[in-house]
């Protein structure tokens, strides 16, 4: 109940606020992110070129950072987009995708931990775990058997931030305290994005609260949520994804009930 | 009556014709624009190395130009594309996406205008604005309260080109009139690349008919009644996304009926 | 019969293999090819980067590689990923979209042919017959009235591997036979991507089978075969796309019945 009030609460902030969310992203998921904002009712914003990287995360609302088809020049502008929104108090979110699977995909999400204060890192157990050093990444796609809650709280301690595992029960750690989120559906695995999808609300619900380990907690819960609204009746992946949008975008009228947050 | 009489004959021009429409636009869009051009009967293509912008741009029937996403070899490219369009009579049309919300955003629209010949310049009321001096541009989001006449004007006069300025109601204004367009619903205002499909209709349109005023009216105003009628039921955004796909798809049988252009 | 348990067989191997699919693939169509190949079973993965094309080409079960959007930068890195899936026996599928269309784009694609040892070459009419030679490409589209079994005929000879020319009825011509695909449906050339979708059928196809031929022959009818049920009722475009990705989730439990697959 606690959960449904604080959820309820930042949806409206986030509707009155209309807060802008810069994205530099990979190039697969770019239009569902868009989407996505767009349906919490924020404003997205891709910018990727050096020359106005700084400027526009220095307006945002948020930062959110995806390696998913990085190159060296796109690490750079998430550097100079980061410094930017570290100096205003832009909170960012990074998403490792891939991080694991390749050394330039590990070494450079290492590199953003590194020389960024990021408020929120989510990924899948396999990205998380390449970035403490368990685990093992196939491909984009987490293939293992390492304890999610075990590799959140490593990523936590070593990298001093929020860390969000996301699978089949997502794990968010901070320094603070541990939450436990059960909402979301297998279909989300069935459509390319859907993790992208997830870092993109933590990014929206940071705008919306102080407290980062809440926020992104509620963010994976109101998502995941509207994930199992849009699975009712049991739709193929192509329709799914367009009543996800359609689900997201009616949270504030449809509510928040069945939200699924427990302590760790 | 007349309108529609128009609409019709550029429809079935654009049947007939299957104009290739090259376009260098943002990463987030492309599918989208790809689907409307296919949609409205048109061919699309998206071409961006500086080796073949001016060899596909000389074979097309228009050209789209959007900044969305740009970069400074991006722009390159546009200004390549655009001088082979000039040379062989295609016409070119502007989406200045994010104009005013960075200097590099402005910049680099202010010189595409400068040093290509342009047909149609779109954007919002905030875009259009900063390139005339006169507004405030939040992201890629337009935040305002000037008239939309005003700016049009004031930009069609400045650049000497026709000069469309979307929202509630469309503007367009050349050196020989002035048209509103008030088709349209607010679900475009839901789902990302509304502004950028609308510019990639322009383009299509400017396809099938000689004046600049008209053909960009009548596009604005047939992809507005197509939303309209996809937006029929209240879906949910992520559902108004496909099915505005089917009605655009769908004019040449489904008729115009429920144009609403008038003189300004 | 026979091909109905071929294709039956394929695809539950691609279940149980859950085969990596790199693509180095356009900007217009990545998200549409990311989900299809989650629709097939298979797992997708993007990336460009020089420095990390070699090692995930390595590790992954086919590569895919598209040149819709391509760039001098793309092509070095299609090299560099080609060479090391060569190097580590991983078939790969080359899409030369827009052979014919531009310079750039033919010698691109002869560039691909000549340096790399490419498993299925597949494309339209124009754009195969541009490659040997003998055809006019307008953009990425196909004008043209070449025979199909011709043009892919003289492909394979030239160059040496598997070609498929898709169109109303697909050929596949390899050095031992000759196949033709009558499966498919018009409302596929309607959307965007639909080409490069079905090229990345192929990729995950060729995964699960050790004849190039047949597994090609397979992806296309099999892609053909969903596309058949999900234009049922006649839907437009874009309700036309998301079945499509169900129809294609849905292969496994829906089954092949109504394979088109004869010998050329």
């Amino acid at each position: 109940m606690e959960y449904e009030a604080e959820a309820r609460r930042s949806l409206q902030r986030i509707a009155e606020l209309q807060p802008l969310v810069h994205q530099i992203t990979n190039v697969v998921v770019t239009n569902d992110t868009a989407n996505l904002t767009l349906g919490f009712g924020a404003l997205p914003v891709m910018a990727y070129a050096p020359e106005e990287v700084a400027e526009m995360a220095s307006v945002s609302q948020a930062l959110v950072l995806n390696i998913g088809t990085l190159s060296t020049g796109e690490i750079e502008a998430m550097l100079i987009a980061g410094r930017a929104a570290n100096q205003h108090g832009v909170p960012i979110v990074l998403d490792p995708v891939g991080a694991g699977a390749t050394r330039f995909r590990t070494e450079s999400a290492l590199r953003l931990l590194g020389e960024l204060e990021i408020t929120t890192l989510r990924g899948n157990r396999g990205e998380i775990g390449a970035l403490v050093g368990a685990g093992e990444v196939r491909g984009v796609e987490a293939v293992g058997r390492e304890d999610p809650r075990q590799v959140a709280a490593a990523a936590a301690t070593q990298f001093g931030m929020t860390v969000a595992v996301t699978g089949e029960i997502d794990i968010v750690v901070s320094q603070t305290g541990t939450l436990a989120v059960a909402n979301g559906h297998p279909l989300l695995g069935r459509i390319t994005g859907s993790g992208c999808m997830a870092t993109v609300a933590i990014g929206i619900f940071l705008t919306a609260g102080d407290d980062p380990l809440l926020q992104t907690a509620l963010a994976l819960a109101t998502y995941g949520l509207a994930a199992e609204r849009a699975a009712a009746g049991d739709p193929g992946p192509g329709t799914f994804r367009a009543r996800l949008l359609d689900e997201v975008a009616a949270l504030g009228s449809s509510g928040v009930e069945g939200l699924r947050i427990s302590t760790g």
